[in-house]
C-alpha cells in the first residue's frame, strides 16, 4: 500500500514541475523577467512564513503554506488568468476544477481530497487562513509592479480604482498589511506610476 | 513595533527574490532548461508535503517544510555549490554563514534567530525533520537525471560510486522512498545512463 502510494505520488511529483512553465503576466522585483508560478508560490510561502504575526486572527500556518504552496497547480492545464482580466472571472471556472481533478488525483484518494478540499477552501477565501493566504497572493505583485515603475498597472492600462479594488482584499487577512499596502498605492499614484483615472 | 517589523520584512522579501536568479546544475523534468534555487526550493515543499507518510518517524511538516523553504536562501550571496563538486565542501562555508548573518539578518531579531537556527539545523542533518528534509533534497534531482537521460551524471562524468554515497543520505529520511531511489540508481545502470566506472 506505501509503495503503491509512493508510485502514484512521483508521477505526481514529476507531473507538477510543468508548474515552472506557466509564466504570469507579473515581472520579478526592479526585473523585466516574467515570474513563473512555481517561483510565485514559493515566495507567498516565505512571506506567509515571515508575515504571519500580522494575521488578524492566529492562522495555522502550515494550512496557509499549503494553500500557497498548491494554489496554481491547477495553472498546469487551465494556464494563468490575469487579475485585471475582465473578460474572465477567476473564481473556480469550470477549467480549474477539471486540472484540479486530474492533477491532484493522480495521488492517492486521500491525499486528492485533502488537496482539493485546501485548494477550494483558498479559493472560497472564507477561512481565516485562506483570507491570510490571498492577501499574500495580493501583495506580492503589489511590490512588484511598485518596484518596476508601475509594471502591468502601465503595460495594461490599470488604473487607480481597479488596483484599489482588488488588494483591498488584504485587509480580510491583515489590516495592518492593508494600511501599509494602501499607503503604497496612494505613494504610486503621486509618484505617477499609477493613473487615478 | 508591529509597524516597525513589517518594514524590515517587507525588505526581506524584496531581497530574497534573487533566489528566482540562482542557476543549479540540474534541469527541469525532460528538459534542457536549468532549474533556479527558488523553483526548486517549491519543488523540495511540495515533495514534504506529499512525501511526509514515508518518513522513518513521524515529522513536523512545518518545520520540514520551513527548512526545505529557506534551505538555499545562503546562495544569494554564496552562489550554487554542485554536490558532487570535489574541490568545494558543502557543509556551512564561511561565506555561507555571513550569507545568513546577512540575509536573515535583515528580518526583526528573534525571527533572524529562529531561521538562522533552522538553516543551521538543516545543515547539520541530525534531526528527524533535516534528515527527511535533506532525504527531499536528494530525491529532486535523481528524478530529474533520470527523466533527463542521465542529465548532469554524463554531463560531469559522475559515476554510479559517487551517486550512490551521495543518495544513500536519502535512507536517513526515509527507508521506503531510499527502496525506490536505490531501485533507481540500478536501472540507471542498466539503461546506461549511469557509468559503473
Amino acid at each position: 500500500m506505501q509503495q503503491e502510494d509512493l508510485l502514484k505520488q512521483i508521477e505526481f511529483i514529476k507531473e507538477i514541475d510543468k508548474l515552472k512553465y506557466i509564466q504570469r503576466k507579473t515581472r520579478l522585483f526592479a526585473s523585466d523577467r516574467n515570474e513563473n508560478d512555481a517561483e510565485h508560490s514559493w515566495h507567498l510561502a516565505m512571506m506567509a512564513i515571515i508575515l504571519s504575526q500580522h494575521a488578524n486572527v492566529p492562522v495555522d500556518v502550515l494550512k496557509v503554506l499549503k494553500m500557497v504552496l498548491i494554489h496554481d497547480i491547477v495553472e498546469i492545464d487551465a494556464g494563468d488568468t490575469f487579475i485585471y482580466d475582465t473578460a474572465k472571472n477567476h473564481v473556480n471556472t469550470d477549467q480549474e476544477r477539471l486540472a484540479a481533478e486530474r492533477i491532484f488525483g493522480m495521488l492517492p484518494k486521500s491525499q486528492c481530497d485533502e488537496l482539493i478540499a485546501i485548494w477550494e477552501e483558498f479559493e472560497a477565501g472564507e477561512t481565516d487562513e485562506a483570507k491570510f493566504a490571498k492577501s499574500m497572493d495580493r501583495l506580492e505583485p503589489l511590490l512588484q509592479n511598485v518596484s518596476n515603475d508601475g509594471g502591468t498597472w502601465k503595460e495594461f492600462g490599470v488604473d487607480y480604482a481597479k488596483v484599489y479594488e482588488k488588494k483591498q482584499v488584504i485587509r480580510n487577512g491583515s489590516a495592518s498589511i492593508w494600511n501599509y499596502a494602501e499607503q503604497l498605492i496612494e505613494d504610486s499614484v503621486e509618484k505617477g506610476i499609477l493613473k487615478k483615472k
